[in-house]
């Protein structure tokens, strides 16, 4: 288990732990605009999965006012937001990261107790969602974004053509649903937030009720932020609320006009359902579910198999399994070989722990569909991880489990292709290289596919790409899918139902593409010209001019 | 109106409509791969919308069997289409548009009889689509639109950063619903199938049934140009049916991956409706109403209201306002320079003739559209269009209507808003600068916003400007929205109703980011890269390598 591999992380009871002060700047507090507010809803705790108690203080939950007053604001900031200089954005983001590094330890503690995740696993998180704000400041100095083109007027032409220039706008004020998995990475500044903000978009978050302490202390940073770089009140602002009905309430706003969501199938299914009931649909981003397929060819398989087992059952149980990229499926001729790899990764998984599943409902989802694969007719059980570890005893702890089955089985099972969110994956045992195309033909929409090939497999590796294109964000070869690079070239989407919209990637520098919309100026005089596309491009920026793309 | 001015028209009865042997290759067919199929499921015949009378041949409607043949080619010349050589696609784009040409004179014939537009018009309207064609197949060799963006592998890192390339992929198979006002530029092989097959994805087509011999016509010259470029079976195929269930079953099939739809707002929400509830949802791109809201600021009515009028009718009328940007709206301030502009309007309007429109369904909508206006409370009719003007008497005649109102009546009926497809138009006149800024605010998405702007309007229409961006896909300056250039910087779109996407364009070279999404490669072998990702470059493509942007 990585969670005991974690040197930087001294337990439950520790004095990283009992310190009551560092938690006294958490006041149970939402953002609205310039406002921290208490909610007078109702009101939540927070609860440590590890110790299955609550954490104080008391969070108040939105009345309907408040989410109004959020939505109205963001409303009212948008056209001023999105005029502002490129550069003052870019510096609001920079900011961002900023002030969350300034919260200290008390963010990765605080965020530790919420989530039953390694203190060293979140101050990469922490990192990573700090590399990503400034990944985004990058991009908006770049401006790239804006696709800039022009197309000049023709006016000897008959018909005489316009003078015609394109950039892209955002969208407006977008509604960002913190994921349970990343407190830190896809919560209240994570990826949807930063990149909603790059394109110009306004945000009000629905924080995670699975973290509400992490998520009132990064909404108080993005807050001195947004006042630090004099950004306009309504930029950001963050709700809590319980159940279902906040979130719908949000989405259904006519302020809001696009949807950052990152969760389960069903969740993400009724936010899509609600935005294209509105009276103006909206687009959702909702990145859903995946078990992220991996092959092994035969050549890996003969040259290296021993060696892939432990390195699929560490990604395997990475995280307690709940990683959106968790590899939930394996895919191999029958064989010999087959057969040593499943030994080798059934002894690997036996010797790992149990770990602190992120939530209780997360906790119990998983036991219930665990309990569910004991009956499926066909389906082995190759291997359980060991029981609770921890001297202390441990609460919601996840045990990882692997089975497996042959092609028939699995093509006739439509229920072994749904994702069990932890650390549990089903090996397929394939007669033939043509049934393993069946298996890949078959599957539904995923984030990633992973083959594991060598120079022998590149036949079948080319009939099998294709394919696979077809059916997810990121295909990658000889490595595990739980890594999720934050670059210019990264795609984190993909086919429903690992998406809802396959045009688009939440993690990575394109990700803002989701918040822009282009807009056409037609003989539009120059005073009134965006600076992008006036004739002097002042901002420097490449661009297509009449059909030929200008560095700028 | 336009129609007479059609001098190349030699109108009905006369020798060129006359020959029967001209439609001699008009067989009532559909094509189903490389196949022209009599359809057995029903028959249907054209009809000509100025004699009100059916044209022959018979047309045989899809069974359901036909229906899914199409979509199973379809699906099977996907991967083998999209794996072609972008020169080989951007060749076929070009022998279409070659095949098209070579129908002849009697493609304009029968796009006339069935439609009731003059030839001149489709003549340019098959000039345009020939365009079309060719700056896709411009936009395909360039190979832009893959967006190769490509992120070296940091080994030394910590963690190490894998080799990350990104492409933009084909959907897959996309359905297209010809539309009935754009018989060859937003039809068979119009600027939805053009943008689809430049993206790599075979097409569907739904002929629309008021151009039924057009479509065959067409359908045919595709089905050449495929076979003499050595496309896939599949690559394209066309159905007919009547009513809408062919539409619901096409765009239910599995096979198709993204549809294209030009008509109303009912039709286009029935197809968002049905691709919603998919087993695998997909995107629809309908294009589906607009009023295209024309400002007139102070300035420019004083200095050039005169001359402003009949532009703006001669706009109105144009195609017997059957354009999807036909300005239905005129918004100014009132007082004497606008009543002015509207006595000049009334005048110019009520010298224009009736003309045929484009279908009895069609003809009767507007007729009836025209009844319920009469009995808006605060709605004056300001002028009508004279009757038939054709010596022998002219069928689905529409006489044009212009209308009359204060902001007020506008804001509180939204009847008002919505669209007549066909040559009627409202005025509203606003008591001053914050009353037509609260009308603009109040405003639908649009596909265009029109301002008519002198250097002393600037103030206004600057605060005009960001309401206006947040509304429309193209905004112009001292114009008229009828016409829709062809070319880079265009954007034919718009937030809902305008269209269901307003993320796009269907006119205009980035059309084709309709149909394509990102696929990330994760150190895949070389060998099996597909060419735009390779290190050396071999088709010459811009690339964003790091993070930079350079030109290949």
């Amino acid at each position: 288990m990585i969670l005991t591999a974690a040197a930087s992380f001294p337990g439950r009871g520790g004095a990283f732990f009992s310190n009551q002060e560092t938690f006294m700047n958490i006041q149970g507090e939402m953002i609205i605009g310039r406002q921290a507010v208490r909610g007078s809803a109702g009101s939540l705790r927070a609860y440590n999965p590890a110790t299955q108690a609550e954490i104080e203080p008391d969070f108040g939950t939105a009345t309907v006012d408040d989410l109004a007053s959020a939505c109205q604001l963001a409303e009212q900031a948008s056209d001023a937001y999105r005029a502002m200089p490129l550069e003052q954005r870019a510096r609001f983001l920079e900011t961002i990261a900023e002030k969350i590094l300034a919260i200290g330890p008390v963010l990765i503690e605080r965020a530790a107790q919420e989530s039953g995740l390694p203190a060293a696993r979140l101050e990469g998180e922490r990192g990573r969602t700090v590399n990503q704000l400034r990944l985004f400041a990058k991009v908006v100095r770049d401006g790239h974004f804006l696709e800039a083109t022009l197309d000049a007027a023709l006016p000897q032409r008959t018909p005489p053509r316009p003078d015609l220039r394109m950039r892209k706008i955002p969208l407006g004020p977008v509604a960002v649903f913190g994921a349970s998995n990343f407190p830190l990475a896809f919560s209240v500044a994570g990826g949807d937030t930063a990149s909603a903000l790059a394109a110009g978009c306004p945000v009000v978050v629905k924080a995670h009720n699975a973290h509400l302490g992490t998520s009132e202390l990064v909404a108080k940073a993005v807050r001195e932020a947004a006042e630090e770089c004099g950004m306009p009140e309504g930029v950001f602002s963050m709700l809590i609320g319980e159940g279902n009905q906040i979130g719908a309430d949000l989405v259904g706003h006519p302020a809001i006009k696009a949807v950052g969501f990152t969760g389960s199938r069903g969740g993400g299914l009724a936010l899509v359902r609600i935005a294209a009931a509105r009276r103006e649909p909206i687009p959702v981003y909702a990145e859903m579910s995946s078990i992220n397929p991996l092959f092994l060819l035969p050549g890996a398989l003969a040259e290296k198999g021993a060696t892939l087992a432990p390195g699929f059952v560490d990604s395997l149980v990475l995280g307690v399994g709940q990683f959106c990229t968790n590899p939930g499926l394996v895919i191999g001729l029958a064989g010999e070989q087959l057969e040593a790899f499943t030994a080798a990764a059934a002894q690997a998984l036996a010797a790992k722990g149990a770990g602190t599943m992120l939530t209780a409902g997360i906790h119990k989802a998983y036991v219930d569909a665990i309990e569910k694969r004991g009956g499926v007719p066909g389906l082995t059980l190759v291997a359980r991880g060991t029981g609770v570890t921890n001297a202390e005893g441990q609460g919601c702890a996840g045990q990882a489990a692997l089975y497996l089955c042959d092609a028939a089985t699995f093509l006739a099972n439509p229920a072994l292709e749904e994702e069990i969110f932890g650390p549990a994956s089903v090996m397929i045992a394939c007669r033939d290289e043509a049934e393993m195309l069946a298996v890949a033909n078959h599957l539904e929409g995923q984030l990633t596919a992973t083959v594991h090939a060598t120079s022998a497999d590149l036949s079948i590796a080319g009939q099998l790409l294709p394919v696979l294109e077809r059916k997810v964000g990121r295909i990658l070869f000889n490595g595990f899918p739980t890594g999720v690079e934050v670059s210019h070239a990264m795609v984190h989407g993909g086919p429903f139902p690992a998406t809802s919209d396959s045009r688009t990637t939440s993690v990575g520098a394109t990700a803002i593409e989701r918040f822009l919309r282009p807009v056409c100026y037609q003989d539009v005089p120059s005073e009134l010209l965006p600076q992008e596309l006036r004739d002097a491009n002042p901002l420097g920026l490449a661009r297509v001019i009449d059909g030929q793309l200008r560095v700028g």
